[in-house]
């Protein structure tokens, strides 16, 4: 491939210039970064490449903080149940939280908010039925019902930073424990605006200022004991933004007061994996608008002093919502994007943003973020990045973005030629990649997929964080499959569906556990959104359900889309009902699913009526069905795993569904391997997906072409 | 063992009189009996037995039923769905079902009931808009919403009793199908009267009537299709007790009038494993009263005749309820159960009345119930009574019933001795156990088992019907285990907890799927029912949970009892919780769990607090686990499968629970063993539950004994 250059950000370190400025030739950098734990050094600065600067603005300020208290973030945490043996139940409210982490707001503006429940009963208790004990920090209740479980709600403030919090213990850091300042507060706000123009005026090399996202980490409570000390963390969760302050402009902006039970929702909070209501969402958007109208300020004083502001959309993200509608009200001049997989790739490339940017890991550090060695005794770093690689390159080859690079400590790289080497390649594979698309885009079959759950386009692609943060969730497995299909992709709510989103469907995918956000849960308790889809199933759309699709209770199928799906699961009550005798359809799961394609066992589902052909089955129960519904299709799964076979499986089906042909144009004939066809440009890249080598063969319009690819092997061609 | 003889009935058959009579001297007869589809001749009858009778009293009655329409017995039937694609929807009522079976009953009096339902929308239509077209046998809709699903539930007339049409089916009759006469009616129940009076006069050498059952079969709705011909089949529900003429007296007695909804349930009837609402058991007090009423006049009259009544608890058995508190008003003079497995031997012996009579499986027929040959070729009936008997003895060891017998065709036996010989032992063991509890019955530990679910004593032991019915609830493996443990059983509700129930209990067993009626559904959003647990586990009681036991949504926990158990279950909204690290406590699994013992898989349980000690996990998420709850425990079980260690396991838990020795007096060391003592008369019985030779030692008041014990064998000798 021939070398090029640019669109590289590389991370420096002081005291390894000679390091840096190698590198930076070799993976032609254009952009040289500080990261969390380095620094640039003046030699470095003054080279002549772009400088990124990383700032979190809510840290780093403990001084301040110190002086003006008040200003720390919060949020609300529920005491474990403590059950009650004798009328006088007393709870220590910090027990089983992080000490380090959390200290308890005890001011009055705080105590307003604090409630405890009666959770056997479900039903809170009047606030004159217990007191706070200071001194000891406990809750005392009186008068309780023996043997009930009591909780108490109430508000803690964040003492250290989450993320400050888990570098300091993954990488053995021994500095001052960062606390982090609310902006919600103008006093706070009036010190962050002057001091980022200080820091403008004192930083007059950097090009980029990089904020480390803004205002507020996603929800992660920490515990007191080493066996559970991650408590509740959710990369999509509002929880750590709130305080009494943030509650009472609430209250003014929407006309209605929030509690404690909103938030914490019986011990549940509120994860991003099960349905929003409609508090939940307001205080969304109420935060959403926020941090947007503070974070413009920032932007427009970066702006003012000539420099860029680019945003790294992890960490304190909360807030910032690439995909709601407020985000270009910003102003950002780029979107920075870490990545393990495709789906983050796309994620990034499709924000409306001019500059969008992945961090590609694996990261410079000793270890990864599961803990296992990447750059350190044990660790294989090249074959980390092939992996990686593996999943971003074929979203790329269907959407680009505009920059690549690395985070972290570059010396650790020395030791891995090899790694240096690859990532060289790499460089140069995302710079060909990107230009291939310039002229007009890559080939697409017409086929329009969306994907159907409870937030729609807001969270576009992801669910919430990383591929093994979600990973027991079907649909992560899906997006990441689709990320890389020559298939349009987009992301609809139930509300879009009513609002007419059909029409630009050929393909609905609805997937998920029953009641979660992702199959949707009541949502599908509306008669119209039902028959919308029935609808639009029947005069030709392709309907595919994975997992408990479309379930509700309450109706005659749990399934709502039962009768198009031609299958649905029994909840109890239809354990009696007899089952339908089937037999495999070998010719059709022979077509649509490849060798090494599976889908997993499922209790309890039934056909509906014996008309779905069924594809595969486990323990005498159908995991793969395909339904005739008028001139449509309902395709069930009874689950999906991210793999090779599975994505071409995906792709046959919906193919199928449409009643297009399998075998086109700018397809492989091995699911191991996948192609993209820039017609602009005349180039057809054939990538290897698999570690072994694989032979595939490529229709084109000029004729089949054959292929012998190495492990993970990239090959660009003229068409 | 001593030869003995009575106690037992012997399936005689006109035409192999010679062999009759061999048999009954063979196996100690003192009773002989027709079958269904055998008759007894003069010779056999005048041989000096008790003869047995059997009359299904509802059927063989064609030619009266011809001539007085309008007495053949009902139920309702809902359509499949049909989805709207105009505003005009046609249903034909009897697509779908079995028309060997079903005849619509289009009356006026029937079609005031019929209901025809939006299922989409879960709305019931104005009858204006929708008619009969009687000729089509069509339901025809007006002005339906396109694309909403559309049911229509209707009355329909049984034109084949079930069981007739089973025999017919298996056992290949050509005969007249014969129809079930509903004695609701006053002119059916005085034409039965009548014909059982002259039945009575006509069969004077008959000593026992033996009711094959009484009215009203268990519900068993029959498909069109050969791929789905049992739609909908429970041996405990009451669909097939329903008419007009049902509905209005029910409203009479009742004040308040049952809908076809109230039968229907959205399609899904009302199997016997989910929760009954108040409706729904106040129409079976309503059928249990009349069946008891009318079933009272019957036993009257065959009693003015010097005969016995007996009633046989299968097949038509819905409405006579042998653990209800109407049953003892019957008269019957005894109870005779068919019997697979021990459980339903102590069905049958705790039943309140004078003889309790098991018939032995297998039947004297060529193949059985599973379809699988037994006397005919590829069977093997010795095989199969021998792991027959090895699940009834068990239960008999601990409760004594007084008769045991066969069915079937007597003559089929003729070609296998083994089988002869094999019965002649059983008949003798019976003999001897039922001798040994004569005085002061068996030692049993001193452990109050309470099985805890929604129906209570009221279907003690049984779920509905038979094992291999049920076998897909843990609930029937458990009370299968405990019908042969030396603990005491009983059943309780969850109102009879509120009434206190529990201070005769050492241990509550909840076990089944969130949401049936084995695990209670809605009966645990009661407050006072989780704090009286609670407070009696406190207080030193055991709860042991199974599967998804007081599962309940709405609240912090999802079981209720998770603070008990120390384990609950995610039902999504926890996904983002941390989960416990544990280590197996393997001391404490090794006294508990036998080789061999295991419990399932299982997703989504999490431990609540990280005290619970885990005995067991699957795929790194705990399976059984103990918790300290105050003075006593919660154990949780992910899920509970029959066998021998399983069996020993539970007794483990069960004592570890309470505080008492694992290894006491008579008890096997060896799980395929277990024994029996009886204190009055000395005896100590050891059995092998097992297919193998197995070694056993029996710690006794006199010191340790061993036995080596040849497959399925019995041992009985002085303790």
């Amino acid at each position: 491939m021939a070398k090029t250059k640019g669109g590289f950000t590389l991370p420096g370190e002081a005291g390894y210039e000679a390091l840096t400025l190698k590198m930076a030739e070799k993976w032609g950098a254009d952009v040289i970064r500080d990261s969390d734990g380095t620094e640039l050094s003046e030699e470095i600065v003054q080279a002549g490449y772009g400088i990124y600067s990383t700032i979190c603005i809510i840290r780093e300020h403990n001084e301040w903080a110190k002086n003006h208290p008040g200003n720390l973030q919060q949020s609300f945490l529920m005491t474990a149940p403590v059950t009650a043996n004798d009328e006088v139940v007393s709870i220590h409210l910090m027990e089983g939280f992080f000490d380090g982490q959390f200290v308890v707001n005890d001011s009055e503006e705080s105590l307003r908010y604090w409630e405890v429940y009666d959770r056997t009963a479900e039903e809170k208790l009047p606030n004159g039925q217990w007191c706070f004990e200071k001194e000891a920090g406990n809750v005392v209740i009186q008068k309780a019902v023996p043997f009930h479980n009591y909780t108490v709600s109430f508000l803690a403030y964040r003492v250290w930073e989450e993320i400050s919090m888990y570098n300091h213990v993954t990488n053995n850091w021994d500095k001052e424990h960062l606390v982090p300042i609310d902006p919600r507060k103008k006093e706070a706000r009036d010190y962050l605006y002057e001091w980022l123009e200080n820091w403008c005026k004192t930083h007059p090399d950097t090009t980029v200022v990089r904020f480390t996202s803004l205002f507020y980490n996603f929800v992660w409570i920490w515990g007191s004991r080493e066996e559970n000390r991650n408590l509740y963390t959710d990369w999509g969760s509002y929880d750590f933004t709130v305080s009494p302050l943030a509650l009472e402009e609430f209250e003014k902006a929407y006309g209605y007061a929030l509690c404690a039970e909103d938030f914490i929702n019986q011990g549940k909070l509120h994860v991003t994996h099960m349905p929003a209501g409609k508090k939940q969402r307001d205080y969304m958007a109420f935060t959403n608008r926020f941090v947007v109208d503070f974070g413009k300020e920032l932007v427009e004083l970066v702006h003012r002093y000539g420099k860029k502001a680019y945003v790294f959309y992890d960490d304190s993200w909360v807030g910032v919502e690439p995909y709601s509608e407020l985000f270009p009200e910003f102003g950002f001049d780029g979107l920075i994007k870490c990545v393990f997989s495709g789906y983050e790739a796309r994620l990034c490339a499709g924000a409306k943003v001019e500059t969008h940017e992945l961090r590609l890991h694996p990261y410079l550090f000793p270890v990864g973020l599961g803990g296992a060695p990447t750059f350190s005794e044990g660790g294989n770093p090249v074959l980390d990045a092939k992996k990686y690689w593996v999943s971003i390159r074929r979203a790329l080859l269907r959407q680009p973005v505009d920059r690549i690079g690395l985070g972290g400590y570059l010396h650790l790289t020395e030791p891995y030629p090899d790694f240096c080497d690859y990532i060289e390649q790499v460089a140069d594979e995302f710079r060909t990649i990107k230009e291939m698309h310039g002229d007009g885009g890559v080939y697409t079959i017409p086929c329009k997929v969306a994907v159907l759950h409870s937030w729609g386009s807001l969270r576009s692609w992801t669910l919430s964080g990383h591929f093994h943060e979600t990973y027991m969730h079907d649909l992560i497995h899906i997006n990441e499959a689709l990320s890389g299909l020559p298939v349009e992709v987009s992301f609809i709510s139930f509300e879009d569906v009513k609002a007419g989103a059909l029409k630009d469907a050929d393909v609905v995918i609805n997937a998920g556990r029953a009641g979660t956000a992702w199959s949707g849960g009541d949502a599908w308790k509306d008669a119209e959104l039902v028959s919308r889809i029935q609808e639009w199933v029947y005069k030709g759309g392709v309907f595919l359900g994975v997992g408990e699709p479309s379930a509700a209770e309450g109706y005659q199928d749990y399934f709502r889309m039962a009768q198009v799906l031609g299958i649905d699961e029994d909840t109890g009550a239809r354990v009696c009902h007899g089952r339908w005798q089937y037999t495999i359809d070998e010719e059709t799961k022979k077509l649509l699913m490849p060798e090494g394609a599976d889908v997993p066992e499922r209790p309890y589902l039934m056909l509906t009526d014996g008309k779905a052909r069924v594809l595969a089955e486990k323990n005498k129960i159908p995991t793969a069905v395909i339904n005739d519904f008028g001139k449509g299709k309902g395709i069930y799964l009874s689950g999906f795993s991210l793999s090779n076979a599975n994505a071409r499986m995906l792709l046959n089906l919906m193919l199928y569904g449409m009643g297009l042909p399998l075998s086109q144009n700018y397809l492989t004939d091995n699911p191991d391997a996948e192609c993209a066809y820039y017609p602009g440009t005349g180039k057809l890249v054939v990538i290897n997906n698999s570690d072994r080598q694989v032979r595939t063969k490529v229709q084109t319009e000029k004729g089949v072409r054959e292929f012998t690819l190495a492990a993970f092997e990239t090959v660009i061609e003229e068409a």
